[in-house]
């Protein structure tokens, strides 16, 4: 069968518009690794995917889960010490504020959770994010997305600009002038929040607000960011779905950007495809969210969840992957900066550990965002067997993101397939 | 380490309050078909889990999971022949109006998707749910949960009596007078909603009133509800995440209540454990949605999720699961009825399928619930290695819902059990 026959069969059963990579859709049937492989053999060095942290069909993970399967997969209302074990581990990974943790399946349930305990233990309503995020698909969490009005029509969502250095909302300032710059903005919004009696719950920001762009942040925002957010009365919410579990060469995003917060949201990576995420936070707010709601999540906080959780942290520790990630991640931002000087298209690198944005403008001071041209270089870079994807507040950077088993030589041969495809651009 | 260490390492890592059943928590290790085992290596036979559908372990799906993460367990932005497979064969499961499907991870995010739909395509806010369910836990499906008021605060939610003909709203009323009766409730919801301005967007309900207490709903309810809906330019959800999957011994709970969904939502049995739910429409709602939201779940759609819940159709199917659910089902529920008039405890026995509930009440012609003799029964059937629950809009129904492949001889052994807890009590 075609795949323009597979993708009209998927648009049948699945309802046209489901979401699909590149100008020419990938027809993956194995992983192994940092590989993909599509149906005619093709292999791909994976550069995107975040989830399979450990490696595609990494064994000791599929192992632990056919074992756990095999042995007992049931719902939480039974004592079962794999999860309470696998609780302990993933809150010792933590600054000391976080203690103890509410497992769901995803990332968008942790949020739900993260942002029911804000509204909850505060009285209040309102919830300030950034104004290119995204945290989730439910219509409460869904309200944080792209939102570019300074109010959701509800009310109970304000946005306020992502922090930046490359396009700083005061140009020509000094880099603590601009901080001051940004911090105003957070206060503003919370002062418009408490005035109109909505209220202030709580800030969530992704730690390295990674669909922004992964931008440069002003030194010293997110320490200052979170005092203004305690002294007035509200929860930090770190969104670590993306930033966390090694992927910035750190276990957590927020230790690169200085602040603890009070409220952990982790997911994507946590079960290497198997759906798992958390929401972590002080033992008094867990407590008062489980008193108040008695919730309950039917797959989550499984055996099934705790045995593969497990192994994952297993791997990572094992094979010294924050290291690694660390090492290989700093190395190849800095093949890449040094590309900068060499063509007019490349507006910026940036990033930490293996999640690296490098943004495309259209030649001149202006910066202005260039959409179409990373469209092309992304689709560009899959023909030459490398996946990456289009992001950023302006989808103009490509996104650099590979299984923490991506190594240096694996570096080495997606530099030489970005120079013949930046050199093309630029002939 | 003993189970109330655990249990106080649990309160720790996971936050005092996470639910566990039976006064003295199960500490269960095993499981096997319909039999759990606890950490003395008790055996138990397991009449509550309806998640492991196709049995505890079953090695079918254990073998179809373990091949495909061995093979590639990746998102769903690139094509792949499985999910496709899964979409179409699960749509063909359903009546013709059901086209198309979105997956999710749980319950909770299908029914948030149907909202969604919902609310979307009308272009209005008001959802009209029962005033005793529970459709999931996040801010927007949780506001259906237990409605004892006739809105919520929002305003965009409205709660109707659940039909039954045990405490019926007119009593006295034919069954007839009766079905006219909660008929009326749904068309004056219907006209607050509209009077007010928050519109009417649709009705959600489980097909077969699972957490109301397994209702007897007034003949022709449900199809003259549908109607009603339909006139009023509403979306009609069905949340089978319960009643599906062959639990009531037709695939689908609606097939019973004698109606079509809009929107069909299937979740807990689906993967036998692995998180997998769907919310399933005409191909028109499904492309409304995805086209205006470009939804995306990142551990969704996966092949993972495709070869498991194939495998789950698979051994349903294979063996002949739905028919033997009928007679079994049927059995049970027969011999329970007919302890009914041996104890005044028992005040009704009701149900479908292998989904059966014994409502218990104090002796009298009032038939006041009876929660905490419906607790004592649960925890005795539990000491004589039988697990059930409690449930219903009164917390005093015995809820038994076990595997899929619970047998004529389990039912048998169970009622045993059953008549021994059910003569210390009267004694």
């Amino acid at each position: 069968m075609s795949n323009a026959t597979l993708a009209q069969r998927r648009d049948r059963a699945m309802g046209a518009g489901a979401p699909l990579f590149y100008s020419e859709p990938l027809h993956i049937v194995r992983g192994e690794g940092v590989y993909l492989y599509d149906e005619r053999g093709k292999r791909y060095v994976d550069m995107y995917n975040n989830v399979p942290c450990v490696g595609h069909a990494n064994p000791h993970v599929v192992d632990a889960m056919v074992r756990q399967q095999a042995t007992l997969n049931v719902h939480s209302r039974y004592l079962h010490e794999g999860i309470v074990a696998f609780a302990e581990r993933l809150v010792a990974l933590h600054h000391p504020g976080i203690e103890s943790v509410i497992f769901t399946c995803s990332g968008t349930e942790a949020n739900e959770v993260a942002l029911r305990i804000a509204r909850m233990v505060t009285g209040k309503r309102g919830i300030i994010c950034t104004n290119a995020t995204y945290h989730g698909n439910s219509e409460a969490v869904g309200a944080l997305t792209r939102l570019t009005a300074e109010r959701n029509q509800a009310g109970d969502v304000a946005a306020i600009p992502f922090p930046e250095t490359f396009r700083p909302i005061k140009p020509g300032a000094t880099e603590a002038e601009l901080c001051e710059a940004y911090l105003d903005r957070l206060q503003s919004a919370i002062r418009a929040l408490e005035a109109d009696g909505t209220g202030f719950a709580g800030l969530i920001v992704c730690s390295i607000f990674a669909n922004e762009g992964l931008p440069d942040v002003p030194q010293g925002f997110m320490p200052r960011a979170a005092e203004i957010v305690r002294k007035a009365g509200g929860i930090l919410i770190a969104d670590e779905v993306q930033a966390g579990y090694c992927r910035a060469g750190t276990w957590w995003g927020y230790e690169i950007s200085g602040f603890t917060p009070d409220i952990a949201v982790t997911g994507k990576p946590m079960g290497n495809g198997l759906p798992l995420a958390a929401a972590a936070a002080r033992k008094e707010l867990i407590d008062a969210f489980r008193s108040r709601t008695r919730y309950f999540n039917t797959f989550a906080s499984s055996p099934l969840q705790a045995a593969v959780g497990m192994a994952v942290i297993d791997v990572i520790e094992r094979e010294g992957l924050r290291e690694s990630v660390g090492a290989v991640g700093t190395w190849l931002k800095g093949e890449l900066a040094k590309r900068k000087p060499r063509s007019a298209a490349i507006g910026d690198v940036r990033g930490h550990g293996l999640f690296i944005g490098v943004e495309m403008v259209k030649p001149g001071p202006a910066k202005e965002p260039d959409e179409k041209r990373t469209v092309e270089v992304v689709n560009k870079l899959k023909d030459k067997g490398f996946l990456t994807s289009n992001a950023g507040a302006y989808r103009n950077v490509v996104k650099i993101r590979p299984p923490l088993v991506f190594t240096r030589t694996h570096a080495e041969e997606f530099l030489k397939a970005f120079d013949e495809t930046i050199a093309t651009l630029d002939g």
